[in-house]
């Protein structure tokens, strides 16, 4: 790192005393702000060609800006620029090494804005680029489950309440559940990118400034929908910080439900599936292992990104208008949470690729834990007995199989009489696991043709044409 | 409370012992949930009105089931109705009443679907009209700011960052600022109201059921969007309302910037404003309090709705498909949020419209601090010197000042000329307040002239023609 | 209620409006405050005992306040009460009514005190004797475990890392390690209960006071340590509320984790475990079902307590001192912890004595998952090979039983030598489940012997003789 | 980084695929665990000292281990070493470079443990150290109070609650309360190493150790109060983790409320204290700014702990035992926490020391509001008149001063004895600054004369002779 004189500070005039070491280290943010070197330099590429557009700059000037920031920004891609901690922030970092390569017209490039606009609109930039990505990658796990969907649409396996067996589904059927949520997913973060593609810049410290800017043009030059209304507002604003995070934290939370499943089906236990070698690891002391690490990694990120919500939120309780520096703190937990919500997915989607399904094992656990026992009840409604009387019937049923250790079907047609002798032989057919599933056949339910019906809708809106893109 | 015997739970066939009575009021939720009758109701007779459209019940039968449903709801309205804690639920108590009003009818509402979908439902149902109050109220507190801003478009207050001075700003400006705070929180709301406008009900306990439904009608029936596509995700998704209380969080958040800022400016310090007696309270041992409680609650209430928030985040974290009895603990954050943000936004529209402005205090502030300083940057870079350098000037003259304790305009022109001789006798002109905030003239700026056109604009958003109600 | 007219209140003095009525009741604390009646008369009568042995106030008026702070109680007591919403809280309610009971006396029980020291001290007294509840219940709680410890001390199952079989282990050690938990719980509110247990009174409003008071009197009367250092911290201070609170949400933790077992071990993949009926609830619809309620309800609450810790700490964040209205927010949250804690504790402490384990289920669960290999890795070593490079013979031995379907003692002796010829016959006693088991016999192993020794230690903990309780 | 085969990895005997690159790096987590690479080298040593004496290990092969040991730590000290992603984490990297160096005797060394003991016994001594540093800087910070208490003994300045002027009060007082904050602070991180101070070791996966091991042995080389009662709660257990930071979060939230008051105290409207420039930075627009900006960051970063503490509370809840790669996850905010709390501590206590105070606009400010109104109030109830009325004669006149703009010194005695003629020439003494101030003279009272002596107090319990080091 190179050490400027502490002269080089944007404010030095007003000070006699220089900045203590400790907290020039404590409270500068180059160290992490850095990494939106190219949103810095990009936003103020288009600040300089409106100031040039608006004759606050020449054009030569603007040239020289232009150029010598894209000089700047090959410096850092290449990793041969030095950052410095004195000069506190990636902002001054850029602007001190523009100058030092194009002299006087660097100094110009700060009129009509503030670090306060500035770092409120790079954040923004990077974030909308993030979102995008991160929705992409969303859209590649939901293409994945759709896959698996699709070649298990006909997979029986036990639902479950409570843990407890249910009644059966498909498991194509369940993974369409797991699409639907990041559906709302995808559509949340595409409610916040629209939300938050507001322009600060131009709301300089707080007021606005003494030139005369064209808010609107820098803002279509920087695809933002519109300049922010109000300056004060646009300074002081996190809330798209705190709202994307809000998804993320939803976002991970599904994954933490379906790292939950993964790791329950494989347990020795219930030995529903297999993950692929490539996303488990073992022990170092016991042989046989083999651990569903990502999805218990997965799990475990949940909290992570709860925990940096909560921080966010706290950041900005009872803060008075309009910047303050608690504000840096904005930046870690939201690069943060940016990088575990894409490592998460991405390796998702990897992983869902490559799940082997024991068919049998599935079908063997669907067909205990008596999962017909409704389709029963149902068929002596529809023998014309009231439902709830119905269910207590069964009940009864279901008593004697778990004295005697027989499931429904395992009873014979004499058993069943004992509780209702509306029950006939015609019985049997609704106890087997193929026609319970079969007879859900309704919108949303879990009949193999539903969930045909529900992929090829599910594929037309990951294609942009369905509910979730069609805003 | 009348007690009905243990047999009268839905699922007693199956059970040998009975629920343990500390267990029983442990696990039920009807002291609670008992607030959804209207919206359980309102669900069973669309739901009734389906079954007889679809020949699953007659149309006798349907209409024994909605009048009683009818009655059932006007004797809980009028406080007549005794709920048992053994019956669970508002559901079982409602269903239980109806049966004992109508007889074996009512024991086929229950037909085609489970108290998991139809929960679900229900708090969605409520929801979307407290969603409706909320927004209203959020739009009341809206107009007030606005009739505030409006009346001060012209008082200068100093506009802070770091709570030091910055520069002079309008009071009309800063209202504003809250005013785009609120919108976005209304704006959000909408967002999730749309997204949870899709009914689970339908899903029956997670796979669908047997019965030919017709989910569409019902939708239509009770003005849902659509029906929820997937039966699994439909009884276990919560993510609405995660999805609400983060929006309400971020709204609590705004509300407790506003009482900092009204806390901090009736202090006898700043002496901005004065908050009407009525929104005031005293103390018990010092007679000449008069304290702000109404914006320090508000401030406190924050933590309690962030602390929801983090409440529901981890009650969904890790839980297996589909339904768990966890499930049951999102309903007292949401009716507490719920709660305290109608109270909270109704306290706060009133008191705002009583704010008395002390427009002399506010003047006298802003005249101090310096807070032309940046104008005088500014004067300087049109006189040709570049905005780093010209910043450096000024730092310097305000260290003299600060020295001496004289506010900019109160150098003279030889002091300031010490600095740079390129400041000449029109320089005490920028340096007024009236000067500074008139100069901020472009969209999103301080001047006067731009605080009415955003009150404008604003005044058209509220009432439905701008941005955030174009959706 | 009785409604005062508004020159009851304690300040009207100071006011020209009345109170909103809204406002009063948004603000008022009696509906939920009215809880700690009895400890704000216990401290009022210390209070007044002191004054008078002062020489403050007069031995007569010291007993007529005593004597009608009694009547109140009793009235309070028996229901008969009449809470009033414009006097604010507990404290002005019941001052009031001592006032109208002994006239002049009751309206110099205030003298020397103020609400901030007198609420600040209220919820002292009332947290700390709820601590010594919570850490009874915990006890019973612990000591269920242990008499199951004692009954299954002998009883494998297999001991999971990462949800993977991973080596026998006694279920007896197992609820040994929650007995563990719950001890670090119980000596955590001990620190907590010791930390609180100082007293704000004589803090006054802020300063502490101009009368002759005796504080060390007071605290003694109240079974305070001692008075707080300082008055401005006595009424600021809510770090009690938030330790206690953060212990409560690890306890709750714990639980969340003990819950988690339990859903999974009486789940039919694993069959660990029956709950006792009593504990469970069935289905409205699925007549079979059995569900672990109540594991499930309790882990939902750790979120709400998990909320109401995040709640805490975001109201105080950023308070200037002394007291804010602020700190009225909590009381509800603390309220809502100590039930739900009080609540749970109770629940489990009676389901765990009705736990039946199913001794074959566990047993098998533990001879499948290759849970010896460490056994056989050991066995190895103590051949001459270093750990390592037998941790990899095992391992093939294990990639070849699941290739096979076999087990490592379902291998055959030439299988084995394949690996490593320093394998002979003795092999197979190793490789039993309760060789395992009785190997790992050291200070915190689950051999028998070890279990045994831990739970009288534990016994002996409980009793209040050891680790714990030595404090 | 070198790369060394996968077939490295501790685990590789058992699997066919390889790990995927994306999941090696993904799950991996040498980037940050290797901070913990002393603490990982002091446990092994410990261990194979103890493996020695207990003859599993032949004395030479100890001395190898242990000599190894040191040069391995000697080379990362030096920042020659390779850290090694497909090496996973610090443990394996450490010891891999043992066996390189050392041949087969490191490949022995894990004899008797696993990663799961092992990594819970290097948190616990890395944190255990840092528990040490940190109580040391609050000392220190608490030190610099006391200094600035004692220097400001007798500077009067506004007391207020709600911030509103409520009594005078000394600043040296208020300096005291900061103090008692941080003594609890002190206290609560001793309890919390107290307990933490448990040895995992011997714990090994989950179950213990065939290996004939003497835990009190190890433990006492590791300065551990005793090993751990439970192997599965051993490895399981995180509760120290989220003890410490729940301590962190409480002690991070009192340097909020101090960050508030110093950010408020510097503002122009208060002026009561000037930072030193060294802790302060200005902005790069307007060039009059001196920003406290450490106070503010430090304000900003409680809501980072605050995050910290969530995810961790998130991490562990419903977590099964034993071990889970969810924990994994423990580790970066800790660190985080550490960091953060050690940086604001060390940066507090050097700002303290330069503080310099303004008491000519303290004692103004509090000569303002009626500050001495609850004295006059004190002196009507010394004439005979009860306390309520009293509050009630000072609260009319209060509202004459408010009305008039004089302050209650500034009325006549014909006034006062408009609204009380109990009261005679003698009040004016009360309504002084000096003697109000002067009046609250019992333990913890803001009399000059206890702040003395509560400092001399204070100074005996740093020096550890006080209550929170008694223990």
């Amino acid at each position: 790192m190179h050490e400027p004189s502490s002269s080089a500070k944007p404010w030095a005039g007003r000070f006699n005393a220089p900045t203590d070491a400790f907290v020039e280290a404590f409270t500068a943010s180059v160290d992490f702000d850095r990494r939106l070197y190219r949103y810095d330099i990009q936003g103020s590429i288009a600040h300089a060609t409106m100031l040039a557009r608006q004759g606050i700059l020449s054009d030569a000037e603007r040239d020289a800006i232009v150029s010598g920031l894209e000089a700047v920004r090959e410096r850092i891609d290449s990793g041969a620029f030095e950052w410095s901690i004195p000069l506190e922030d990636v902002h001054m970092n850029v602007e001190s090494a523009l100058t030092e390569l194009i002299g006087d017209a660097g100094k110009k490039l700060h009129t009509g804005r503030s670090r306060n606009d500035q770092v409120a609109t790079d954040v923004r930039l990077w974030l909308r680029e993030e979102i995008d990505l991160i929705r992409a990658a969303i859209a590649r796990l939901q293409g994945a489950l759709l896959d698996l969907a699709e070649r298990e649409d006909e997979t029986i396996m036990p639902g479950f309440t409570h843990l407890q067996v249910a009644q059966p589904v498909t498991f194509g059927h369940h993974m369409l559940a797991w699409f639907e949520m990041l559906d709302r997913d995808r559509e949340r973060l595409a409610d916040c990118r629209r939300r938050m593609n507001v322009m600060p810049l131009g709301a300089a410290a707080l007021a606005g400034t003494t030139y005369p800017i064209d808010r609107a043009y820098t803002a279509e030059l920087l695809g933002f929908d519109r300049p922010a209304e109000n300056s004060l507002d646009a300074v002081s604003d996190r809330d798209f910080a705190i709202e994307f995070t809000a998804a993320a934290a939803i976002l991970m939370m599904h994954l933490s439900r379906f790292s939950e499943e993964l790791i329950l089906w494989s347990s020795s236990q219930f030995g529903f599936i297999e993950l692929s070698d490539s996303f488990c690891t073992g022990s170092s002391i016991m042989p046989q292992k083999k651990n569903p690490d990502v999805p218990e990694l997965v799990r475990g990120k949940s909290g992570r990104i709860f925990g940096h919500l909560m921080g966010l939120l706290t950041l900005m309780k009872a803060q008075p208008l309009a910047y303050n520096k608690d504000n840096q703190e904005d930046k870690e937990p939201l690069f943060d949470t940016v990088d575990n919500l894409k490592g998460s997915l991405k390796v998702y989607a990897e992983m869902m690729r490559e799940v082997a399904c024991n068919r049998a094992r599935m079908r063997a656990a669907a067909a205990q834990g008596f999962s017909t026992a409704t389709d029963l009840a149902d068929y002596l409604v529809r023998k014309g007995i009231p439902f709830r009387d119905a269910h207590e019937i069964v009940g009864k049923a279901v008593g004697l199989g778990v004295r005697e250790g027989r499931d429904l079907a395992e009873l014979t047609l004499d058993d069943l009489r004992g509780f209702s002798n509306a029950i006939e032989a015609d019985v049997f057919t609704v106890l087997t696991l193929d026609g319970s599933v079969a007879a859900r056949d309704h919108l949303g339910g879990t009949a193999p043709a539903q969930v045909r019906a529900a992929i090829e809708r599910a594929r037309a809106r990951l294609a942009g044409l369905g509910m979730s893109d069609a805003r």
